[in-house]
């Protein structure tokens, strides 16, 4: 019988599970909504993961021999063996378990047992990982309290620095006048109406306007600048050495389309300590299933690699 | 027949109301729950202000010539006769006049027809007044967006600071104590969760922590240097001029008990540009009251030194 790991991504606005072996890499990936216990409650975040790892293991023959879940907070559902036994399928027989979502976009980008991750998302938060355990931690306080220079926090410099000029009644920058088409307002009044109309995280959409203006606005490129210094801090606050991978990962940092570093990435990485190896992110499902391998001591470089270079013909198939 | 003013202070916390006239100043004072249409709707408005106001006017003879309601915010209920009839009682003959509560912070310390104010409570602004009209404005974006140097700001930034030492596993200062025990929080994970299960401006709470510590604690000196630099920044973006009284006024910049400026006021002074002429503020029921006799051209500054001086035994009466 082929022995087959499970691994899974899940996100507060998606699910995504992926089954592989360590001959064929990732053999296929299935993927639903919000998932996270967080979002969705501890049932229906087992309804909805064992929905979508059922479909990802349908008509694979093979035997499940260790299951990784990477789920974002702290969450005390980690070691609960009732969660655990709805969330995965019967045919899982070796481990089930749950690691920290910046295990998994750390284990994303390297097959190095251990290192530091940032990762810029809606929010922002830095990691030191040994193994798939946490082992120090900066920032990550959510949008209310921190997330310095993460989506949120630039889409909502963007609105301020908007804000601002229409306060002064200063001439409008290409990335204000962006701002206001973009939330669908004409003036002050409809701009503060909006923002305050929707959750708070709704700013992060105003995010990408930032990147998009940083090298043409200074308006923008002020923004980007100051973002990558907050994230910077957060980085270098765990100290990364230059005899560990350093990986970035999150919508902020890379580009629009692609892995390339964006415009607030590239500015990330002109301020960080010389020396340090940096990896851009990959998808998390190859950190996920790259740890459930590890759990069983079936890793290593090649399977990492294999697991890289199958995930994306896995994702089209 | 006496001529009486009728002038409310409308918050969101609070409603007061006061009854006021030539000779002797302010005559009587109530006070009920919130009232600001923002809070409890038109209709809840309505019903608080026209009860507190018949309370304030039982037993007063007189016929009541001009009314004044301070209301914060952009409130499009400023123009609506049918609110205005509601909220008021019958007894009222002259006009009926929806100011906004920045017009009734500056008319609160000075008889001036104009100059600017600063409001630092919970949220901050600052406004160029000309009679009771707003013609500029600073900031005043509310806890999401703006609000730079407020008590939504100070205590956000207190907790920051608590977070941070917490995460660096750093020795926790005075403000920080003082956080934890405040927030009822043991730990990083306990702090998080209580601020996360509170309205945003719950954070205003600590904002007093930060001001009782500002001379002791290097960490809460830093805060409030900063939030005295942004509500600089807020107040200066109007251009005071020397010529005009600039009013203070609001929690933030005031001692905890008294009218002399605390540690963020006293901070804010020393960066403000030399030469203007600066106020504390005062009740807002003066501000009010003022507003009213100088709408019917009855106003002079000894009318404002004594609702200034009738105020503090009406409300004790």
């Amino acid at each position: 019988m082929t022995q087959l790991f499970l691994g899974a991504d899940v996100g507060g606005s998606s699910t995504r599970v992926a089954v592989a072996s360590l001959d064929d890499g990732v053999i296929r990936v299935a993927a639903a909504g919000p998932g996270n216990p967080n979002v969705v409650g501890p049932d229906g975040s087992a309804e909805v993961l064992r929905a979508t790892a059922d479909r990802a293991l349908a008509g694979v023959a093979g035997t499940v021999v260790a299951a990784v879940l990477g789920l974002a907070g702290s969450s005390r559902i980690a070691t609960d063996p009732a969660y655990l036994a709805a969330a995965l399928p019967d045919r899982v027989s070796g481990p089930r378990v749950v690691v920290s979502d910046l295990a998994v976009a750390f284990s994303s980008a390297t097959p190095a047992w251990a290192g530091c991750t940032l990762v810029a998302g809606t929010g922002a938060v830095a990691a030191r990982l040994d193994g798939d355990e946490l082992q120090d931690r900066r920032d990550g306080w959510g949008w209310l309290l921190g997330d310095a220079g993460s989506g949120y926090w630039l889409g909502q410099a963007a609105v301020r620095s908007t804000l601002r000029a229409l306060d002064e009644g200063s001439l409008l920058s290409g990335l204000h006048g962006d701002v206001l088409a973009d939330a669908g307002a004409t003036d002050y009044a409809s701009l503060l109406r909006e923002c305050y109309a929707h959750p708070p995280t709704w700013l992060a959409r105003f995010a990408p306007l930032v990147s998009r203006w940083a090298d043409d606005d200074p308006q923008a490129g002020d923004i980007a600048d100051e973002a990558a210094a907050l994230l910077a801090a957060t980085l270098t606050g765990l100290a990364p050495r230059v005899d560990e991978p350093v990986v970035l990962a999150g919508s902020v940092l890379a580009q629009a389309a692609g892995r390339e570093p964006g415009p607030v990435g590239r500015r990330l990485v002109a301020l960080l300590p010389p020396g340090l190896t940096l990896l851009q992110g990959g998808p998390g499902l190859v950190g996920a299933t790259w740890i459930a391998a590890r759990r069983l001591g079936q890793a290593g470089p090649e399977l990492h690699r294999r697991l890289c270079g199958t995930m994306v013909s896995a994702v089209r198939g």
